[in-house]
């Protein structure tokens, strides 16, 4: 494994995460660099920040982000179909997470991959616990452990933690990839950060 | 010349309008289209949609905007340079175009990268009217009608027209490109609306 990496900060909750999270390990292999995955809650984010979902924008743009997040899909060759119910809350779904990188980190990215597929391909429902321990079970995942994790404090604290890196870090949207303090905003700055991994 | 075309709404005081407008005739002719090139402000867009400038948004976000300017320019393989005054209003520079458009329609486009340069790259002052007039000078343009049609009521009702017209296709920021109703929104676009170009 290669020693150079940059830092994916990301939510369950947000289209253009998904189509990162879909590319970006591919993406950091094809350079010798590895992805950091780190979830976390934009709506602490915007706390800070004064910031909206897209889906609370004016009509323009709201309606504009639904049509975008499709054709960005498209373009990017991943499957999306708007969920039901969004956006939807994401703590359990980065608690759960943050305990397979503590206890079985090879687990942790396939984890993150169903969740976001769950709900932007299978129009699932992430805040149900049930549809979690299903996915783990589906990874070979103790379903029972993960449920006593997301409510573990020491879990909670470490979701915080990502949050208070992502603010320090000046992070004020997902996804944002950081690389020696350079963010890099949006699944659509991938080309940049491409660049910047080929050392352009 | 193609009957096929699209929509550019652009204006002069967008780092990301520039960047655009440097690559936006090269990308439509590889394919086949026209860009309708389309001056608006979007300082009355905000009003409509309670929008901001970058440079006013959140320090976290407006800090990035400033890096993000630079590294896209650099991406798109164009100079820039962030002007010691800015943002500048741009509607002289807009109606300018709107009376060339009328009038020498094929100054129209060299005159507005050369309004995007002078800002972008020479750190000139695009509300000074004495270096609109150098621009005009430089592309064997008449100063004196320039300047003459700047204050043209029938000049200024054509920039009031095209901001109508960017409302009602909900254009909401800048650079967007409009294709039969299609909204592209930002340089970084560009390779979607490309695809859209391809028939894809």
């Amino acid at each position: 494994m290669t020693n150079r990496s940059f830092d994916f900060y990301f939510d369950f909750s947000s289209p253009y995460s998904y189509i990162a999270a879909e590319q970006i390990d591919a993406l950091a292999d094809k350079h010798g660099w590895r992805a950091n995955w780190k979830p976390i809650l934009l709506g602490v984010i915007f706390k800070a920040t004064g910031g909206i979902p897209l889906t609370m924008a004016h009509p323009w743009k709201s309606k504009y982000s639904l049509a975008d997040f499709e054709r960005s899909a498209r373009f990017g060759g991943v499957p999306f179909k708007l969920p039901a119910k969004f956006p939807q809350a994401s703590q359990s779904a980065a608690r759960a997470v943050l305990w397979l990188q503590q206890t079985q980190p090879s687990k942790a990215v396939p984890f993150a991959l169903e969740v976001f597929r769950t709900l932007f391909v299978r129009d699932g429902d992430i805040t149900d616990l049930n549809t979690l321990a299903a996915i783990a079970k589906g990874l070979d995942i103790d379903a029972d452990a993960m449920m006593t994790a997301i409510q573990d404090g020491a879990i909670k604290q470490a979701l915080i933690g990502n949050n208070d890196e992502a603010a320090a870090l000046e992070v004020f949207g997902a996804p944002t990839f950081v690389l020696d303090g350079e963010r890099f905003w949006g699944a659509d700055r991938m080309p940049q950060l491409e660049h910047r991994l080929m050392g352009r």
